[in-house]
């Protein structure tokens, strides 16, 4: 550790700062008034709800996670001993990996926790905010509360795996490889945490739908609608807590794999510090992200939109700052321009701001698809469900184009640099600056995660102000709020989905990187013109459409029992429907919670089981195939990523635009060839109703899940490669 | 030719019988007795509606043949000569890929129109058996205007590549490469035959179902609606010209890649019979199919689909036997074993039947996934769509599989034969392997397209009868023949699907074959490491949504054409509606035709030119970046392929499992938790119409273009690599 310059200093730095900032909103929101008793009370519900499920959720998480470690350790350590690890045993490397496994998992858990909990203290304080201060007081109150995810799950990573790497040594060739048990454990519980939080929210909010507005005829986040309650849990478990894990998991795995990369850049210059440049790059967005936040300031007379957008460009120019600063600040080496890393990272950046820009364009009811959607509506349901599958459809053409340019042009920068080991394909420095970029996008990561935190916090407030019967003004102010939160969740999803896909590169990289020291041999080729790695690419391609259709379905199951609950509930009690009992809320947030969890573990262990199978079976083949096991999980894994980008851009963005195009018509601003307005209560309504339901669990359930499933593939084969190794 | 063994003469044998049993077919169908005048007059207009239709569509693709045409020969001749084919001036093999484009072209177009033909004249034919005869005769007639259809096609593929062989001089190792011309044209006509019906007939039969049993209320077929004529049209422009065309080209450009594969199994032997092989084996297939279309008898009391099967199996048994007896009789070598092409070819004839089990599974009534659709419509059409969208993402698992094991058996069999010319990481005979079983696959094809057409032409017969007002005993007749017709519509899209995912690999085998002679070192590796082959990757899997979305905004573009006009038509002539007055069929017919083949271009454009910008755009980019551009363009067109396998696979299964749905609930099987029968103008009823409406351009046009689609890029990319070869 004597060897690493002045420089590294910045990252306990920024993660001490980033907790200690946290801290401060923590109590700068607990300290406002939570309003009128009744809303105090539903918030409570919302709060006890969250913990409920959480508590199940984690403990489900936890049992399956420790099974996992166990396996890891034995089959990583008895099986097969890593022998190229240099200076470790086979038992010293599985018990490390097991460890680290579990630290990940763990400091996943947690920061998905403290998000949910800090939301569900926050809804009820924004509600209030809005009710007695107005818009810029909420705006203030949502922002704030959103910021402690963000901030807590950037810091617990940087810190985590800064801890892991320093207490497995501080070897540039040896310990990235040892932690990679961290990613692989924070990605798990991502994807369990996203799947079932996913699976959860949206079969509370069809279930609530379904039997509230569609058969019983009464209002959204109406009091007498049993689910109510679990749908308003639902956007924190799913949006807050999933969206939480799945971001550790980027930061954490994407960490991990562009310090592996690293290592190459330090067998030329011998310089530790290229390992650590990532968690640098990190510390430095950390700060500008605060800036960042602490610059948002909404006025009455504005789209909210535009003071969280402020606050984003102010975090953006400061991370190019950052980045700028670190590359300049970095050793030199003779024959190596490090300044085209500063390419390389602004490339990243760009990419997230198209990304938004693209998202904003496809799911906002301003510009034409969305229009296009409304307008099907007046040939009823099935012309919008067509209209938004060939929208959903077509947004996959931006995404792979800025995906595919964000790789083409930061692999090209960072070759430049001049970063070369001999006797490989793949050129360091050209791998090396897709990292940069992916760890440029991800800069800005603490201020998305915040303003995505933002959109369940006034989708509660505004839940919690129907619900207490309070209206006129204040309906207004979280309406709007409203809108925003569901603008900047379609944000971050678009934002995750790039950066996975940008992050799949640099993981694949790692992954033959790290097959390579395992075999002591070149693996610089996944060739998918052989015969077993095409029906591996094929597998993984499929692996995609199976698991959304399982998520799809799990939601439809769930929602199926809430339904059943409601109804029941009606059935038994006409006091409900008449106003004058309550509906018992509970019942409906323990059905959704235990079904929500029985039907996450399927999907779960089908993404975690597939490579596995694939790349043992194939293993055990006889020679006299020629099976290149490792080269088939690399095409299931590269291929099932390109899949998968391809479908959450389908998903998250087809669902989007759905829900706006609902939204729309809801506003009245749609109108007839006669000039009529066709709002709330037309045909045209009940025909955007069908495709918003249609879009829940694809844009929530599996199209978040889907991200998170690409990266448990990268950090699964990552961990488990020795298992291929013949 | 003089050193061809006896084998050999089966082929033109067997154009010649295949011709001669299509005549006897037509002339059979022709005499029988077109029915009332009624009948007549409306299977006229019917006949008239898609004589125009064709037509047009046809000049537009002559036109777009031509440019494309002159395009090859300048661009092949000129910017590049293909050094690497022995004995040929670039020029020489500029013009002979022009004319074989042509002839391919022509070939295909002519398959479309006489299919189309006799199934327009077999329909009222089929509708007066059924009217005076009962089911066993309109089975009869249906079957065999079918057939003519299925053995058309193949003779002409069958004597036009052989044809085509000889004419280019019939050396084994040069002409299969000089008439990859034909499968390119024959591919693109298929594209634009499959598209242009596909718009075609799914806008009219959305707008006819949208304006008239949503809108109108009158039941489907009413000859009160404008549109049903148009829809009756479309059946036949999309199912049998445009799934004709589809198997031409498919039966084209197998052959045509198989006969490359075969070129390393000449070198080896010197053996020319080895290039032929796929045309021997195909040859063998007409016979057995001939013999299967002649024992289709029905019975009164039985399953219209059992006489259907049972010829089916007849054409398997034979298929099998011609196998044997021609890889028997296939001259012998040292140390090679041929009958493991046995294997091989079993291989690809047992994957056709599973496919057939597991989409009847997927899309039947009597099945679980589709009683769940129905089950979902309980709760509205949203949940109809969100249930159907996870059964069709779960049919990718099953289609995988097969596909995936298909290739991995029957390479592993090609690769025991013993061939392999050493110095390439493929071997020759696993890859000969995968062609074998490609044409064990095709060998029922024509029996396979004789099933596919009998659904249009029961279907205008079911429309026919209706039309003409005939109700009771024969409208029962028409309506069990109309639902077997669904089911073999959909057992034929998985059968061209699998055997799409099969000829894919055989394809991309001839790709690289010839890359390697045209490059003069070996081609033997895709590897998708390398970041602008993955990006070239990326861009493939995305080009398959993005051409799925335009070809389902085209359905919905033209529907909402046709949906104008009727409702044009019933607010002009209120007698229409009143039934005192004939709505003007021709208006809608004209209307679906103009802007269907307008809608056609641009998705069929995208697809002809991605492969060629990206390859072109590669090359031209500076040499050190190290660009490898044939390897990129072909990393694009194997994950496409991957892509269209898996969506065709959803698109066609979720269609299909739609419509039988609403099937079920209307046959009054369908009930509630009471034991009520739910059947039609229930709201269970019109939530599973909305599924229907959805499925309709799922299965009926981007699901089967995008067969074509995958294939048509194999033939671009084998035409035109030399444009890619820097």
């Amino acid at each position: 550790m004597g060897d690493l310059p002045g420089i590294f200093w910045v990252v306990p730095v920024a993660g001490v700062i980033a907790v200690l900032f946290a801290a401060y909103l923590i109590r700068d929101v607990l300290r406002r008034d939570p309003g009128t008793k009744e809303m105090q009370d539903i918030g409570n519900m919302i709060f006890e709800g969250a913990k409920a499920f959480l508590k199940r959720q984690y403990i489900t998480i936890a049992i399956l996670s420790v099974v996992v470690a166990v396996l890891i350790a034995v089959l990583v350590g008895c099986l097969r001993g890593e022998e190229g690890i240099p200076g470790m045993t086979p038992v010293g490397i599985a018990w490390r990996t097991g460890v680290a496994f579990m630290v990940g998992a763990f400091c996943s858990a947690i920061s998905g926790f403290i998000g949910m909990l800090i939301s569900v203290k926050a809804n009820v304080r924004c509600a209030n905010a809005a009710r007695t201060g107005g818009l810029k007081q909420a705006i203030d109150v949502g922002i704030k509360g959103g910021a402690v995810s963000g901030f807590l799950v950037v810091a617990l990573s940087l810190i985590g795996v800064t801890a892991m790497y320093f207490a497995y040594g501080g070897h540039a060739d040896q310990s990235p490889h040892l932690i990679v048990g961290f990613g692989f454990g924070a990605s798990f519980v991502a994807l369990f945490a996203q799947l079932g939080g996913g699976i959860y929210t949206k079969a509370a909010d069809m279930g609530a739908d379904l039997v509230g507005k569609v058969e019983a005829g009464i209002p959204e986040d109406d009091p007498r609608n049993a689910a109510v309650i679990a749908d308003l849990v639902g956007d924190n478990v799913g949006d807050c807590a999933g969206r939480g894990a799945d971001l550790f998991e980027s930061t954490a795995a994407e960490n991990i794999g562009a310090m592996i990369l690293g290592i190459a850049l330090w067998k030329i210059t011998g310089q530790p510090i290229w390992v650590l440049f990532p968690l640098v790059l990190r510390a430095f967005g950390v700060i500008a992200c605060m800036f960042g936040v602490l610059l948002v300031r909404g006025k009455e007379s504005e789209n909210p939109m535009n003071a969280l957008n402020r606050g984003y460009f102010v975090a953006v120019a400061l991370s190019i700052a950052g980045l700028v600063a670190t590359v300049l600040l970095m050793p030199k080496w003779t024959g190596i321009s490090n300044g085209w890393f500063i390419g390389a990272g602004i490339v990243g950046i760009v990419a997230s701001i198209i990304t938004i820009f693209v998202t904003q364009y496809y799911t906002e009811y301003r510009y034409k698809p969305v229009k296009e959607i409304a307008k099907a509506s007046r040939t009823g349901p099935a012309t919008v469900i067509v209209q938004g599958t060939a929208v959903g459809f077509e947004t996959t053409l931006p995404t792979a184009l800025v995906i595919g340019a964000a790789l083409l042009l930061s692999y090209y920068f960072g070759s430049l640099s001049g970063f070369d080991n001999p006797g490989t394909f793949i050129n360091d420095g050209g791998a090396f600056g897709t990292a940069v970029a992916t760890m440029g996008m991800l800069m800005t990561c603490p201020f998305i995660l915040a303003m995505d935190t933002f959109g369940p916090i006034t989708d509660n407030a505004a839940g919690i102000i129907e619900m207490a019967g309070i209206g006129g003004k204040v309906r207004d102010v979280t309406d709007r709020l409203d809108a925003v939160g569901n603008t900047t969740k379609a944000l971050t999803k678009g934002y995750a989905m790039v950066s996975a896909g940008l992050a799949a590169f640099l993981l694949f990289q790692a992954y033959m990187e790290r097959v390579a020291l395992l075999k002591g041999t070149p693996f610089d080729s996944i060739n998918i013109a052989s015969v077993e790695v095409f029906v591996g690419a094929l597998l993984g391609g499929m692996l995609v459409y199976l698991f959304c259709s399982m998520a799809i379905r799990a939601v439809g199951n769930t929602a199926a029992a809430i339904i059943e609950e409601v109804r029941r509930q009606f059935h038994a009690d006409p006091g409900i429907m008449a106003g004058t009992s309550k509906p018992v809320y509970g019942h409906c947030v323990d059905i959704t919670a235990k079904a929500g969890l029985r039907q996450m573990i399927a999907p779960g262990l089908l993404v975690v089981l597939s490579p596995i199978v694939v790349g043992v079976v194939y293993r055990l083949m006889p020679d006299s195939l020629h099976y290149d096991s490792p080269m088939a999980v690399g095409a299931m894994l590269m291929v099932a990523t390109i899949g998968g980008i391809l479908m959450a851009s389908y998903m998250n963005n087809g669902g989007g635009a759905w829900d706006n195009a609902k939204k729309y018509i809801e506003s009245g601003e749609f109108k007839d060839d006669k000039g009529n307005v066709r709002g709330k209560k037309t045909p045209e309504h009940a025909a955007a109703v069908v495709g918003d339901t249609v879009g829940d669990p694809f844009k929530d359930t599996a199209g978040p899940s889907v991200h998170v499933l690409i990266k448990l593939l990268s950090t699964i084969t990552l961990v488990l490669c020795p298992l291929f190794i013949g």
